[in-house]
């Protein structure tokens, strides 16, 4: 996909103005490539995001460097949060252009604590596989993994 | 939390079959920490499954190591996937626990690919997060950081 169709995370995005020091965050962690604070409207207590360092609006615009980094520490933020408030189920949501609901357009994983009928509502409305086409699919999708 | 109450995954689970070899599954990618495929119940096309070989329920219990190299292959295998079908947005989930609607219990990944209507439904009802429970909150979860 052209990168042009996906806004740039820059430092005009609420996240690149936390990172710059120019409006304050809740931070709960931070290192070298990532910074981890609270949402200000949360789903449920405890609903924390994640973000790489690295300004770009959508996941697939990271470098291996950045995605790592965020790879690893989201069990340990995970960790913390359960620890933190008790929860025992939670879900880690990442989405990506407006049509998937992302409304600030730099990286972001959110972490969503389970309390009770609080957290994250999904709506789940799968179709079968068919065999073909899955065969099909996958082929293609294999042969577009960059080597 | 105690790990006692996430049920361990292990290789009696459908994914731990597939690590086996056992069963088979539509393979996009796989490298030595991870293992790529097609969810044979996908909400759209090219809805794709990135799980760590490391056999565990939920993302908290995940090694640094297996944590860093499932983020690392994200980014690459939505490329492939975005290419691959044409979309241009998606959405990136991950459920831990049963209350979180998690049904298979080893780790995954979901990648979504949105198409019009297609794709990931989400249920989002916010609250306001006042600034004497966030600071308190904030700290909470901070503490609890593995350093």
């Amino acid at each position: 996909m052209d990168r042009s169709e996906v806004p740039m995370g820059d430092d005009t995005t609420i996240f690149g103005k936390i990172l710059d020091g120019q409006i304050p965050c809740h931070r709960v962690y931070e290192d070298e490539h990532t910074l981890a604070f609270l949402d200000i409207f949360p789903l449920s207590p405890g609903h924390t995001l994640v973000i790489p360092k690295q300004r770009v609006a959508a996941l697939h615009e990271l470098s291996d460097e950045s995605a790592a980094a965020i790879g690893r520490v989201l069990p340990r933020i995970a960790r913390a949060i359960l620890r933190a408030t008790g929860a025992t189920a939670y879900n880690v949501l990442q989405n990506n252009g407006a049509a998937a609901h992302q409304a600030v357009f730099h990286v972001h994983f959110h972490i969503i604590p389970r309390h009770g009928d609080a957290g994250l509502g999904l709506g789940w409305h799968p179709t079968a596989l068919g065999a073909e086409a899955a065969a099909e699919l996958r082929s293609r999708i294999a042969d577009e993994i960059e080597t």
